[in-house]
């Protein structure tokens, strides 16, 4: 239940960051509805291909496609609004990066995969809507240069794998690999971390 | 049999615009024939990988192969030519849109999508061609800024699924949905309808 | 034994190139690995998704990953020094693309394709991880306008789909094709052997 409701936020969060995205690129109402959508299901989709699962899930859940579809509607008309609350965005955003880590590593699992492959796929679930967003804008996506997104996905992942290796229930580590992802995320926000470039020299 | 010829028009339509994009990027004979074959036969492909429908039919296909290639092959030999018939082809890869994207529907359906799978899939076959020919070469996709492509192709891909609903053979699904979707997006072309664009202001 | 050997070697070669490209991105330490690793495996990925092989073997594979993982690093921290390198990584790696491009069309085969489907995918095999590696890092991929990279894949593939046709052992099969498509290549590279451009005129 709780878990339904940080999905939801999470699909907000991932609509709206593509949805303003697709703004910025000044797409027409529904290059940025498709955005937006995109972004929000795209991670789920890869996954569900990576896994077997056909038709994806989220193509089948109406109240997903409804969410998403609605946010982009909303950040089109509004989006000058919605800027202001970008600081708003990154945080939910952050939030549904680790469930979507976390869930995407416990449906891994559910269906099989072994430890390894739950990480990466719950990892991708996370940041393969926004790579997905950042492709099809023709932009090199942020989380290749800039941000640190994919290590705390990584992260949350693997508490999911782990807590199901020690016995615990999945609902225990879902709770615990979200809150450790977003955790991560934000202080890696809040304190500007990075990780370093290549040391450039003249060759 | 109607179907099977519309079905190869298509794809000519398809491959022909694809060889052109790859052309006026100066691209060699390889990379003209292989953006021309993605682009007829890539929305196919990834319909069947949603639907677990392994190996995708189109790698399977000779004849779609064979029809991409050759167009792909003619278009680089005398594009100079093919661009004179740039109207025409617009009209007959309308045809095939509305088709990919009926079938595509219909497809899903009979490998047991829901409704709402089964349209937004159907589309995705119609478009999706044409998003890997953009994302391959560089640019941004076309249809997310400044073609009314992807509404008619939803469009079409719904006419079949209500179809279905309401008890018609598949046949008189395909055939309204491909002559629905053709008609909307010739009507957008012809009277140069678009979409809004967000309206943006300084902030 | 022997082709476990060549596999790893084809791995190093695709995980170095692919990092080669990001640090000239100059992305950060986990871009490099991402897309060192991405380049290195992304390939058997879509191998083993359009045949339905899910999870995909390379993502369930410790060797793989950690393989790509260390040769990212490497190139990541000793950039300079590995590009003077440049001349021996594309041996290798014209060795791996032929590996690749020949155990792809085996696996398609034993799963049960049929051989023109054998012959796209193992192509696909060998080419995937590097289409990623350009379209993540938003360049237009090399192999549609300078490099003969595709073809030798495509020779490759046939060349094991000749031999089980032929009724020889998949051995064979994999030995011949790995030898002629790195063969072509490498004989590409040193003699420059391209592909004609489209003839352009003014029109």
């Amino acid at each position: 239940m709780l878990l339904d409701v940080v999905e939801l936020v999470g699909l907000v969060a991932f609509a709206a960051s593509g949805a303003l995205v697709a703004v910025s690129k000044r797409l027409d109402l529904f290059g940025v509805c498709l955005i937006g959508v995109i972004t929000a299901i795209g991670g789920g989709v890869i996954r569900d291909v990576l896994l077997g699962i056909v038709p994806p899930t989220s193509l089948n859940t109406w109240k997903f496609l409804t969410v998403a579809s609605l946010t982009s509607l909303l950040v089109f008309f509004l989006h000058s609004a919605v800027r202001r609350l970008r600081r708003e965005i990154l945080v939910l955003d952050a939030i549904g990066m680790g469930l979507f880590a976390s869930s995407g590593a416990a449906v891994a699992l559910s269906v099989g995969a072994s430890g390894q492959a739950a990480c990466l796929i719950g990892a991708t679930t996370a940041i393969g809507g926004g790579l997905l967003r950042d492709v099809l804008v023709n932009e090199m996506p942020l989380l290749l240069h800039r941000d640190l997104y994919a290590i705390p996905a990584l992260i949350g992942s693997a508490v999911v794998v782990a807590c199901s290796t020690l016995g615990l229930s999945v609902d225990v580590g879902l709770v615990l690999g979200t809150t450790l992802a977003a955790a991560i995320r934000l202080l890696a926000l809040w304190r500007h971390w990075q990780l370093p470039g290549p040391r450039l020299v003249q060759d």
